[in-house]
């Protein structure tokens, strides 16, 4: 790393000493990679502050005649601004500003790309290049909102406040050049406002400003700012779940809080879910978070499954307890003895309970929000029949549920199927699942199981829960013929919340599907400006309130006026599209003159504008299709990339290309077992938190008719060359 | 204990096995004091089975003359049968029936009332009496069944199958003396049939029956029935939770298995205050139940409120913790650090969440179900706002959403107030409550707490959560005035769901309020006997499934028919009374033939002939009528009980005659330690599940106007005789 002696650690804070400036941290941390891991890195070292922003400082350069000196501009705000370089070179009046290269970096700052900050600005500097800071950060900048700055290194980070950043600039400033601002807000907004002129009535699709964005990637300078989808997945969707206000992280590793912005959609599940299985004569119950080792360690299989990652109470208050107490990692030990108490006789059944309740699994892996959780919420349904008929019937309409929940609340395609011998439920008969798929990461996803468990776990050296077989001639009499009853468990997890957030967002953040937000449409005045009268500005905001409350009140939607002073229309854009609102609604003075509204779609950028008039089935409509064609989109690639595959050969670079694959197979665990290793073996390096980088079979496909008819007897196992049973999905998975 | 050598358990097991009889089981246990205690004392016993029934076995001697020898009449039914002492009598043809006395029980047992078993019945004591046994014991007599028996002590239990029992009882037979069997639950399906025709048209009350009940009860020789509730009322409160289908008791002590019937009501709670909530504009989210051991221990005064509970995880599959996690008891240190990191302005504030979960704490006290519980399910808010006046205006209304939780759903009538500084939460500025109040017991009731807690957990040596101050003239530039969030919490747990069924359930079992019971009517078709055509029981049948039909879908109502074959009515009308469903209705062939139904009221007993037509809107009514009644009638006992107290000398006579007192006071803690020390040192002996026999202060009602106006600065405190500020509610209390 290039760093001149003048921008070293001790250096700066010997400068702003003789400021009187003191950071209010320093913080030395794991040397970040990209600056998108910026602020992990920092909120994984100890003392960090918890509430601090992150500073983006962007260096441009203007086109300028060859033999002249350029003088770049240098960009200076919250690392959630927009800062779109037309706009700002519009503004300045400078043509084609680019974001400069290397070479102009090294040349006036003696720094590379990872180490420019605010601080790398000196009084040397200041001079020969035009400083803009964002009036965003002025106007906020008091002693309460702290900033952290890198200290031109990566490794190192400062918090000041932002009255002090704002004193260290000012100290730079001379006669002839000073510290200059710019509203990034209001210059976004107009760059989106002025879309909604005449000429914009036509829809336009967002290619124009994504081609930018693109652009603006190569040789990018930029510190902090999100990373690409396709270019480090990990950090894409850590940010943004972070940014899209869904979650926080929590000073207990693999624990994550759930915010409001993605509770509610656990709820929207739950609403639904509970209605459907309550239709199915399921009943709520709530049985204890705690159970003895005992109880839990009676099902052998079972447990093997679960016991390294159970957590275990061992001491309450000061006192030990005599023996540990393992919290559930799942209830069917919890529960199942007293099945066997409550279930005396046939008319006890079918036994039907459903709990929402959280589990405790306590992974040593890697652990990814949402997907791999310590502690995380589900439902499990656990239920017992007096017939094996029953229980199956049972288990599909189940799982018809989860697809449902998927495909119609969260427009993720899955794949109904079987789980092979090696991947079903321990302890169970076997276990059916939808299947989903990341296409970023071409891994396949279990998105939710609902098992059979035959009468592994009533049989009499189990749980032994049985009763009289009430077609047995000899009832009432000694000696009535026993039946062990057939049970079910089946459950759905939040971890459907990030496999919606990874199939669905892109690089401007979250994407919710209509049906599940908890905002559907927000409604934003436009075209405010400073000039507005109140009276005219008065009149949008009553304008937008109203809108909203129509589509709440006649159009039974979930909308929001964003009437919020003191924030540009283009902060709140971002905001909302950040956080995957369906629908934005804007309203200007133009709008209110043509009794119109502007609206953008969030899942394709589309604007149109609406006439007020029964905007409430309007906006219905168009929330039905925003859900429709979200669903359609996922599943045309899911479909284009779930590849027939006969030849092994092929069957790595299917995976490598990230594809799932769908070949005949024999269904032995042993060929199972060696298509792993085999898949293993040859494939390219893996990201570090996939559990697995061989392939594994996802599901045997109820839908066998898809696929090219299998010749039973003739065709012969992709992997083995034994006889071949099914078209079964492998992929590498989560 | 009387008891003769035959009856020994030794003598016992060597009879039964000379008919070749194995007990399944053989229990040594706590001696029970009463056997309504039985089932409790066996559960508590290691390696009790998880499933089997109680016997009971009552002596009744009929009327004969002084000079005759009387024949006794054993009778042998399952405990939950409901066994009328009239019917039997005139089933069998004998006058007045009456349990027996002691003296004939040693007569002819040589035992005392609490050891008769019927393997008290040997081959010499069978041909003198009369022996019954319930057909529903016969019928259900079979090796899955698993019946208790005591064995003519009250410390040995034998688990006999009913078959068994059936084999030692025929041993027994000679040709003249036979085992007779007697259909109990026919028989209380008749008498009770019996009232519906025309001679019961008219209202008739309980009182009758009643009477009955309360002789029984005087020199009753009962083996393992149900207690009364002013008799022994935690026994009560148990059979009624138990035998009402609320929960189950588990096998991790203190931990309770929330059944469906009672986790039903906790969802109608949850959806009502819920949707209140939400209008508040408080949004739900999921924060960890971990919490780290720094966290935890950040607020003193208020982590030594708990830290005696906590239970603390250290294990992990087999891998010890770094430093033990323990589980929430609140989430006041889990939540705040992120409430300084979110809250970054005053456009932050205010800041509203809520959860539902689960908390632990980890008490010794003796547990009690619902109402102290090692886990339990709550809802925690919890808010933050820039003004203390904004706080207080919440801390109040959702004091009034409790109050209406407990008044409108569960009928249980509760005292807003507020705690005095003894008894307010810890680390908060001041508590306000709700007190409830359970008239058995004559104790107070602690129904759900809003707590405001000042700055003190935003105060900078806290969780520092500041923002700047919105009226500060210095704002945008530097050292902006801070302000420190004002906050507020509070909960509302399962709790209310134990207090519910102490002050509704009567001696027939639960009592439930219509707005929270999962099913509000059960239709019962009666009048169906053997000679009963198919034809006509068809019939009988499909009026019942329609007219429960009818209350579904147009009434709105949750209504069920219970058709199931093979129970009689009056099991069934002893299941719902013992499960409290609030209203019955009856359809027998006579009903049908007047298109009318009998309607039975939980609550009173009440029988009345309702017309088919617009039934719906007669049994909405009908609900309506009863939850108005409960609750008019839960407060009629609640304010007689309330005594105003101006003397000391009357307060420990008032508390002893189970009435909570109101009394002029001076506020101090000092003078409230003396209360409690001296109401505590001369009261009569308490429960021992109550945690303290002393008086505390319950609250300072809001509603001052409802006492004798008090003359400030002249009215003395009762206890200390200082001057009194207001008047305050003192009593014993869960």
């Amino acid at each position: 790393m290039a760093s001149s002696s003048s921008s070293s650690v001790e250096a700066i804070t010997s400068l702003l000493t003789s400021l009187s400036i003191t950071p209010t941290q320093t913080l030395t941390h794991t040397p970040t990679t990209s600056p998108s891991t910026w602020r992990t890195s920092i909120q994984e070292t100890a003392n960090a502050p918890t509430s601090f922003e992150l500073i983006k400082t962007l260096v441009y350069k203007p086109k300028t005649a060859k033999t002249a000196t350029p003088i770049p501009v240098v960009v200076i705000a919250r690392d959630t601004t927009e800062t779109n370089s037309g706009a700002i070179g519009k503004k300045l009046g400078l043509k084609e500003l680019r974001l400069a290269n290397e070479d102009l970096l090294k040349e006036f700052f003696g720094l590379d790309k990872d180490s420019i900050s605010p601080l790398a600005i000196t009084s040397s500097t200041f001079p020969k290049i035009q400083t803009i800071i964002d009036t965003s950060l002025l106007s906020s900048t008091t002693s309460s909102t702290l900033f952290a700055i890198h200290a031109n290194s990566s490794s190192t980070t400062l918090f000041l406040t932002g009255s002090d950043l704002i004193k260290y600039l000012k100290s730079l400033e001379t006669e002839s050049f000073k510290l200059q601002e710019l509203d990034f807000a209001a210059l976004s907004a107009e760059s989106t406002t002025t879309a909604s002129g005449p000429g914009a009535a036509a829809q336009t699709s967002r290619a124009a400003p994504k081609e930018k964005e693109d652009a603006k990637i190569e040789g990018a300078v930029q510190v902090a700012i999100g990373v690409k989808k396709e270019v480090d997945f990990a950090s894409w969707y850590t940010n943004v779940l972070l940014k899209g206000d869904m979650l926080d992280y929590y000073s207990v590793s693999g624990c994550y809080i759930l915010k409001p912005w993605s509770y509610s959609i656990w709820e929207e599940i739950q609403h639904w879910f509970d209605a459907k299985i309550k239709e199915m004569g399921v009943q709520n119950s709530y049985f204890p978070i705690f159970v003895s080792q005992k109880v839990l360690e009676r099902e052998k299989d079972h447990i093997e499954g679960f016991s390294p990652e159970v957590a275990w109470v061992t001491r309450a208050g000061s006192s030990e307890l005599e023996e540990p107490i393992a919290i559930r990692p799942t209830s069917e030990t919890v529960m199942y003895p007293y099945y066997a108490k409550w279930i005396k006789s046939h008319r006890d059944l079918p036994l039907k309970l459903n709990q929402w309740n959280n589990v405790v699994r306590w992974e040593f892996k890697n652990p990814q929000p949402f997907l791999r959780t310590r502690e995380f919420l589900w439902q499990e349904g656990h239920t017992a029949f007096l017939t094996k008929a029953e229980a199956e019937v049972e288990v599909r309409q189940i799982l018809e549920l989860y697809r449902l929940v998927y495909e119609e609340l969260l427009a993720v395609p899955v794949i109904p199927g079987i789980k092979s011998e090696k991947e079903k439920f321990a302890g169970g008969l076997y276990t059916t699942t939808v299947e989903g798929f990341i296409p970023t990461t071409g891994r396949g996803i279990q998105a939710a199981t609902s098992h059979c468990l035959g009468q592994n776990f009533s049989r009499a050296e189990m749980f032994n829960i049985v009763v009289e077989d009430p077609n047995d001639a000899n009832i009432g009499g000694q000696g009535g013929k026993k039946l062990h009853v057939w049970q079910n468990s089946w459950g759905l997890s939040t971890r459907a919340i990030g496999a919606m957030v990874m199939v669905h967002g892109d690089n401007q953040g979250l994407v919710l599907p209509p049906r599940v937000a908890l905002v559907q449409v927000v409604v934003v005045p436009c075209g405010i400006t400073a000039k507005t009268k109140d009276e005219e500005r008065a009149r949008i905001n009553e304008a937008c309130e109203a809108l909203a409350e129509k589509l709440r009140k006649v159009g039974g939607l979930r909308a929001k006026a964003d009437l919020r002073d003191g924030y540009t229309p283009g902060w709140k854009f971002n905001e909302w599209e950040q956080k995957g609102v369906p629908v934005r609604l804007e309203i200007g003075p133009n709008d209110l003159s043509k009794s119109q509204t502007l609206s953008v779609r969030r899942d394709t950028g589309v604007k149109a504008p609406l006439s007020l008039d029964e905007i409430e089935t309007t906006v219905k409509g168009l929330l039905d299709q925003i859900q429709k064609d979200m669903f359609v989109r996922a599943k045309e690639v899911y479909d284009g990339r779930l590849k027939e595959i006969t030849k092994w050969d092929d069957v790595v670079p299917a995976l490598d290309a990230k594809n799932v694959v769908v070949m005949p197979w024999c269904e032995r665990v042993e060929c199972e077992d060696d298509i792993k290793e085999r898949s293993g073996r040859s494939s390219e390096p893996q990201d570090e938190r996939a559990p697995s980088a061989g392939a594994k079979s996802l599901c045997i496909p109820f839908d066998q008719s898809r696929f090219t008819p299998l010749e039973i007897g003739k065709t012969k196992c992709t992997a083995c060359g034994q006889d071949a049973k099914s078209w079964t999905m492998f992929g590498r998975s989560y």
